[in-house]
């Protein structure tokens, strides 16, 4: 149904993408499908529900609800697509990740890839009627993975580890949920052993009468850069339009925001981006640095498809210089 | 304004409550009122708005917003409360525990507190436009309070940190806020040194069309028995009642729920607890084990007077029996 939203490495001298594909079920006639994982039967079961039922809420082409419970359109898992030039792909024939566990039963969703002291760390949002938490995974050479589990309790998501222990500590950018006061922001934890998670700290939040004032979430994984971690996120407005922007953190105290994005960097413009699943949405979890300053850009347009973008650092960072 | 929902041990032979307090402040004629923290300026700034200001939004006594941002009615602090008999108490002038940091601009609400290796910890809700997260403190005399940063970040409340460790590791009952899919439910982690959690497990969540259909959080800090951890909770309909239930946990495997109220074992009755700030609520977090398989339990009742019921603990576990 959908090819999106991709976390991205250089691995053996390629181009590495782990990419989210949604699967949708056929509904039969006059109904509305949702795949939900069977933990018991060990399998894919296909939930059907009639159109014409009013317990059935339908308003958004994500997920509805039935009863009050919520279920997905879609069931997603990763795949490796691999790459020479960055433009032609070959896509692996079977998922590398699919869902597995309790608290993966509507989906594995929106990957980072975070190389760190010579290992490949993978964390995305798990999504089941429990909520969606973050799950950590590790692997070595992208066919086996293994789950070291939860590693922030629900909701949350867009974690972005990076790259390198600061001040003796692994980092994490991550994004929790809020009912009660505030809205959608980005915070960082720190950890001793990749685990277990505290020292929580709020970064940046949503800005009013701005094009990020609804909800922001991390990117892909910092970037480390002579002036501070120069790191990506994605951020909506009241009518739900997905940008991209930059924040630069400080080095030494990354909960402290130096500069940030006032525009957009990135803004949906190309019909596959305005027009699709989601309209107007550009989300970004995957970065390659191709060295002297290169970086190229994976993301998702409309919850539809996977794009790349060309963009140097200098440029970045000269856009936060206003 | 409102005394209510204690945390409760025993210190020095008598009993000690850790009481939240809520301050109302004095509003301007026509105008309703927010106290605020002021970090630049040290001290709580009061916040007044027309009530005939269309921007203002006030449905509910404890909160409004205005401008889409929300403001509390009140400000909670804690203070110590002691006494020989468990029905008389002296209440300290000062508090001892006061907002003072960016993240409790709002207040600090709702302690548990837990007997642990000798010391006392205590942790709350610290509440400020960023959301809810929780606390950790620790005191040896309940005069100084030293606090240890924020184990949870938002939203996440009613933490109820177990008094031993488990196979090895620091465990906690917390409840994590969902926006997704999935209702408000008692989550489990484990820690190697209190202060960075991980390991989180669903525990328990709201029945449906039962007196906890709508959300549910843990009480004071589980009770260890031959049989399991006897675990108290708080749980409301959609109503927003709230009443009191008992979960037992595994003693090896806390995540794993042995046996559980079906009815609640304790329910707004008396008028104290049915007429008042929030009607029909009461609201646990304290409870002090005298010996011999007697325990006080100390609550709030609507959010507004606390008060005080003995219970045994074989008529608790017996109640779990059906």
């Amino acid at each position: 149904m959908c090819v999106f939203n991709p976390a991205a490495t250089l691995f053996q001298g390629k181009r590495l993408l782990l990419i989210r594909v949604a699967e949708k079920a056929i509904a039969e006639r006059g109904c509305i499908a949702s795949p939900v994982l069977d933990l018991e039967a060990g399998e894919v079961r296909i939930h059907q529900f009639r159109l014409d039922d009013p317990k059935l809420n339908y308003t958004d082409p994500r997920f509805f609800t039935y009863k009050h419970q919520i279920y997905l359109t879609s069931l997603s898992h990763f795949r490796v697509a691999t790459s020479e030039d960055g433009q032609h792909f070959s896509i692996g024939a079977e998922p590398v990740l699919y869902p597995e566990t309790a608290y993966e039963t509507y989906g594995i969703e929106d990957a980072r890839i975070t190389q760190l002291e010579g290992r490949y760390y993978i964390n995305y949002s798990a999504v089941s009627e429990r909520g969606v938490v973050t799950v950590l995974a590790e692997t070595a050479d992208f066919k086996s993975f293994q789950r070291r589990g939860i590693i922030f309790a629900p909701d949350n998501k867009d974690c972005a580890l990076f790259p390198e222990k600061i001040n003796g500590r692994y980092q994490v950018l991550h994004r929790p949920a809020v009912v009660h006061a505030g809205q959608a922001s980005i915070w960082t934890a720190s950890s001793e052993n990749l685990l277990d998670w505290g020292h929580h700290r709020f970064v940046a939040g949503p800005r009013s009468a701005h094009w990020d004032c609804e909800r922001i979430g991390a990117g892909s994984p910092p970037i480390k850069t002579s002036q501070g971690w120069l790191t990506f996120y994605h951020g909506c407005n009241h009518q739900s339009r997905y940008c991209l922007g930059l924040l630069l953190l400080d080095l030494e105290k990354p909960w402290q925001v130096i500069r940030r994005s006032r525009q957009p960097f990135f803004s949906p413009e190309a019909s596959y981006e305005c027009e699709g699943f989601m309209p107007e949405v550009v989300f970004h979890n995957g970065t390659i640095d191709l060295g002297q300053g290169q970086l190229e850009i994976y993301y998702g347009a409309t919850d539809r498809v996977t794009c790349a973008a060309r963009v140097s650092l200098d440029d970045l960072l000269a856009s936060l210089e206003s």
